[in-house]
């Protein structure tokens, strides 16, 4: 290693922050763009919040949590202290013997990582839930139990010593935050007239454009979660993974498209969406690991995966997801992880194994965790909206604005019309 | 070469990659902003799966196709066999001291390019055509008949050996994409009401700052499209690249704004927006090759050609063209090519009619390539929706859905009314 | 310094000429989502064009006033000559031993800069302004006015000389746009109907998710234009501005949600985006110099300065900003310059003092540039549309087209009314 390599290391982590800074806006998108008219402001303001906070508490504690960077309990459990400080000296920060990146490019580029599980959730709880109760869960979340299972696998905790393999975090950005999605969606409850009487009624999204440039952003920031997770810019590594990325999230898009027309005689463009994330959640951990088919497969399983856990959630469980944040990020995420044991290079019974006790540790704790919080919100403060502020929508409830405003025509009409 | 020189020009490659995929994004918004509201579901679904089916049928065929990389028939064609595999031994794979990028990285930086050309076929075709027999084109499109022109030249086949030049793709990519939309619009016809007894009726595009945003996305990606194709980060190459590419652009916009003001005595966003991207299409062959000066003046007479060209197709050869895209990249794609002749240190009559040749060489076949394959569906499954759908719009009658949901106000409204 | 280090940071030059790049993408999103509906296309296609002619002019003679490369007069005025020209010899032109970028990538980089300030004037006179004149002005002011105050700093002129820190351009860049648009929106006067014998009237802007669309890419192009503004890939460098930036978009976020929910009692989306700009502008004169809990810091009073002095300008001194440029670049960008004689390695009175008469230098002959271009442009051709116009709407009026087109429903109902 040398000057030379370390700078090119390092420059490759900062572009990939970039990537991954522009999947919040991905999913502040995507998340518009399923939601409904009246909520959009709201998910918008809520997508701006988390990014912040989500900095902001990962420089105050989360990072110190999930790298505490000396022993701690068993390897459950560390904390570093609070903030972050760059070590004694600049130029002294940088090894250019061991290292490939400075003390601040790893925070930074771990910090666009952390806030990502609370955005999984916001979509989920979207078009209901009490925005200041929620921006509180955040800040738990962010801040505690993101980095604590964070720790057990990239801080070198016990489930790095035991062999589990999460190359870019199926299991520890995605289905953690599906586990919170889920959490919160069971205590919240459905959306207002989604589950009647009279049968399931459809809650379409507002605007199919912004949830298309949405899918395409993540994918863009895909490129940065996956390639920056080399941790370097070993030319093999990162193609590697810009291959797999890539094959995976086409095979999900594909597999979607068929599977979505056996079941619902359409070409249904949310479910070809959700399959190219799906895609890329089931890639994610083992993007390094993988050949280019095998990750058209793990991708295309994805993506059939999609269709078929969005009508079981919404029909069969009845838990209102208006974006299929669970089916993503969750199902795919759970089936991502487990696939390392199944293709690759590390595949195997025994690794399979470690797989699925790893990834079912993660999700427990953080289940409980999102749960807990919840619960305790919900029976103090509260955090679902009232029925009347639901029915407005929650922009005029809660932000007192309207996402758009009709054109200049059709305000005179209603001008002339009282 | 050495290691942290081959790894910085690798990363580059991998960036540009990130880039050209972007492009993709450009594409989906660019062109559902320029279609009717009730068809943009459809042009995003298209977009969507373009992008995929060219990713993997890229893998399977297409790569092996385009750089067969052994003895081919006299230039002509080759076949390096289907999918693609990593040489023996990752490690061994690069040799520090003579490439600049890994095998992956190739593959995944060409395969971005190649699903571009389907994407042009897409806009001009646009309301109209049936979407699973377009989607059966473009499998056929980009898998063999991009590949083999693209083989004449970047491959090292016949034109490559005759001394033509095609830095990034105004022939090979934009032209090809150009005839395939020409041969498709063609067959198709116009859409319905666009050319009556009492005259030509535009068809305005529905959401302006989509097509914007669509055009700001190229311009963004096109930086990877043309500075990737240096193939390193080689200093002096791309920093040229990235100024001719920059100053073409702005000449196309302004020299857009003054012809359509002198055409339509107004200041016509969608010519301008075109402006830029004939600006771009008219570098790419020669973005290496060119002085800022030159960069302007080609990109100045690529935006003054669109308002013209975009008249002239529509109302004298009356081909209905919903995006513009016969104008954009294959009237444009032509000039840059031959502008490769007038300008820049190859200018001469010699390169001149060696431009011309080859890109009516290419031409000539991928436009019987796109005729024959499109007449085969007409004649066979049918490429036309049918009046009712297509007066419907192709998001309800294509995949059941609009794209966006009216306010709720509205939707009350609507059901007071019943 | 040697060739691999080279090639490194000039490749970073030009990732970070694209991220500048998208940035006028960024204000172009934001700007039309702050407008009205009858107003969208006519701020595309502004930002269109000031990018175009920005790019182009800076060609024309912006870079060779701002970076004159030769003795000039007093450090206040020199001009290198119209066009730029690479100097003899491309290979020549670097000296690995003691450059750090090509002389394009130097153009290029420099180019994206110049036309932001324009942009940010463009913003804050939407919805009244003519086109042309406006143009006009624009050519003035980017090919004039901000590259010579640029030279005073970054040219090597007489405030670089007297120690002046304004890292990436908190004056240079966002106070000088801000004093443009301040001096414009003087003589422009307010819309039509905002301020009333009967009260101030809020005018909301027509489209939530593209406002937030535009912040997000603004803060995705920061990293760029601060991360760029080291002027290689340094890895210390550019890894701790990277930090401080973020650190200060989110500080700057949450403190305008504190401080507009104590002022307006509700969540206000606007400014929390105009609360992360205004840490955006406020942390880039010395993001640098600042640890990460400093740029935390400037970035909550930059974001609690947003909501104040959006109201100040608005009802104090009824001046009206659609987007709140001025509180964003103007007044957020001085207190961005005052902080570097606060906070950071370079802190004290004296520091304090030179960027105080620094930035009121740079203030004082900006405005004047601006104002009397404007005052000259108003007295002979004419700055304001006519009452009709401003009525209808510039897009009608100035361009003949609608941003959007009502659904097909509506367009069917209105027939039937007719």
């Amino acid at each position: 290693m040398n000057e030379a390599i370390f700078t090119t290391n390092n420059l490759w982590l900062l572009v990939a922050t970039c990537l991954v800074f522009i999947m919040h806006l991905g999913f502040a998108s995507l998340e518009a763009g399923f939601v409904q008219r009246k909520n959009t402001v709201n998910i918008l303001f809520k997508n701006c919040m988390i990014l912040s906070i989500g900095l902001l508490t990962y420089y105050a504690m989360g990072f110190n949590l999930m790298y505490p960077g000396a022993d701690y309990a068993g390897g459950f459990f560390g904390f570093g202290g609070f903030g972050i400080s760059m070590p004694e000296g600049a130029a002294g920060a940088i090894d250019y013997n061991s290292g490939t990146y400075t003390y601040y490019t790893d925070f930074i580029f771990q910090a666009m990582f952390a806030a990502t599980c609370c955005t999984i959730v916001s979509g989920a709880v979207a078009e209901r839930i009490k925005l200041v109760p929620f921006l509180g869960f955040c800040i738990l979340f962010v801040s505690i139990s993101y980095p604590i299972t964070g720790m057990w696998q990239w801080g070198g905790g016990w489930l790095s010593a035991a062999g589990f393999h999460d190359f870019a975090g199926s299991t520890l950005v995605h289905a953690v935050g599906g586990w919170g999605a889920l959490a919160a969606i069971i205590l919240l409850g459905a959306r207002k007239g989604k589950y009647t009487s009279e049968g399931i009624n459809p809650i379409p999204g507002h605007n199919m454009p912004l949830a298309a440039i949405g899918v395409f952003l993540l994918w863009f920031g895909w490129f940065g979660f996956n390639g920056g997770s080399v941790l370097s810019a070993d030319p093999v590594g990162v193609s590697l993974v810009f291959v797999t990325t890539s094959l995976a999230a086409a095979g999900g898009a594909v597999a979607a498209f068929f599977v979505s027309h056996l079941l619902f005689k359409t070409h249904d463009l949310s479910m070809v969406l959700n399959g190219i994330l799906g895609g890329l959640v089931g890639i994610t951990a083992g993007a390094d690991l993988m050949s280019p088919g095998e990750a058209i497969i793990i991708g295309a399983i994805a993506g059939a995966i999609i269709p078929i856990s969005v009508v079981f959630i919404d029909t069969k469980l009845k838990l209102d997801d208006p974006v299929g944040a669970t089916s993503v990020h969750l199902v795919c995420g759970l089936w991502g992880t487990l696939a390392v044991g199944l293709f690759g290079s590390k595949a195997g019974i025994g690794q399979l194994w470690i797989q699925l006790y790893s990834t079912l540790a993660i999700g427990v704790f953080t289940f409980i965790f999102a749960f807990a919080v919840m619960y305790v919100l919900k029976v103090t403060v509260g955090i679902r909206v009232t029925e009347e502020e639901e029915e407005k929508g929650l922009d005029v409830s809660e932000h007192d604005m309207n996402a758009y405003q009709e054109s200049e025509k059709m305000e005179n009409y209603s001008l002339a019309v009282k």
